[in-house]
């Protein structure tokens, strides 16, 4: 990380901004961040910001993608016993979660999604569209994709990282990853396993 | 609902200012509406606002404040077969929120609960303490309360409603009320039901 007040030149410059970047929209949500607001916070005039990035939406794309490639969480979950999909699916997102360097990106994604366009749809293309929906299809009958288990699952995902992060429900914030595991993984089990919920998942 | 632009006195001008501040709300979250941009869109004075209201925080419970009494939700689902417990909590929830009367306020709440305390203290306390919390205790061994179950429940909930509502995750707009009771039920019934998910729930 560049330190604060440094201003350095051409690809660095661009990394701190996305830096930058990064903590305001985690901090203040896509709505209430500005080119501006993060050129002062860069230390950096507003016009650089606009010469390396086409707009609002640009600038967020770059701070908030995230270092992840979906289809190896696919890969990784498809790969386990066909009756561990669930847990697999949990404990992927839940250490995804706890890692420092995408807790922050991944909170400024799901704070933002609820009333910024931007946000919600890389929230729909990363989780349900990327990885939930392979999976689930996956594991879905010859010909069918199981849209509402793979949707369901995103949602899942989405109101556990709400309930553990943000609003914190009172049993969530404090609760072990594996305790997690094992009481969300049988529901995203019935999900994304065979259409009857909680059927023995072994015909995957 | 009062015609907009007129301006009724006493009740009659509180009661018109509260469901303007809901449609508010409901459209733009918390952080972004102003008791002068309500005063505003109600066609009144902002200090006949602040006449009624003791601040934002104010005028945004009083907008929000569900025509529910929580412990009548509660009655209903612990009336329910013990094995239809996460059924009736699904069924009651769907309702709820298809229900237009609650939907923009529901929808304001859950949107402005990211970011913004007023609204995630609601949240916690409707949808985790004063509901998922005594479901969850009555079921829970004597002596526990089952505090992750409960908010694994107000976590799924609030998922669902997101990614039905909000973000729109492909499989959940279109998916109807039974098809999700029919999925999400067994869900909550681990969360909600003995401790060991999905056991035979009729130890209730």
């Amino acid at each position: 990380m560049t330190p604060r007040g440094r201003r350095p030149g051409g690809e660095d410059t661009r990394a701190h901004i996305v830096e930058v970047a990064r903590t305001e929209f985690a901090a203040h949500g896509y709505d209430r961040t500005s080119l501006r607001g993060v050129a002062r916070a860069a230390g950096v005039d507003p016009a650089l910001v606009h010469h390396y990035f086409d707009g609002k939406t640009d600038l967020f794309t770059a701070a908030m993608t995230l270092p992840i490639r979906p289809a190896e969480i696919v890969a990784r979950v498809t790969a386990a016993e066909p009756g561990q999909v669930g847990a697999s699916v949990v404990r992927t997102f839940l250490t995804m979660w706890d890692e420092p360097s995408r807790h922050e990106r991944m909170l400024a994604v799901v704070r933002s999604a609820m009333s910024d366009e931007p946000a919600a749809r890389m929230l729909r293309e990363f989780l349900d569209q990327a990885v939930a929906g392979p999976i689930a299809e996956f594991y879905a009958p010859e010909g069918e994709r199981n849209a509402v288990g793979a949707s369901l699952t995103a949602a899942t995902l989405t109101g556990i990282a709400i309930g553990r992060y943000l609003v914190r429900f009172e049993g969530l914030p404090d609760a072990s990853v594996e305790e997690l595991i094992e009481r969300v993984g049988p529901a995203i089990q019935g999900y994304l396993g065979p259409r009857r919920p909680h059927a023995e998942a072994d015909q995957g």
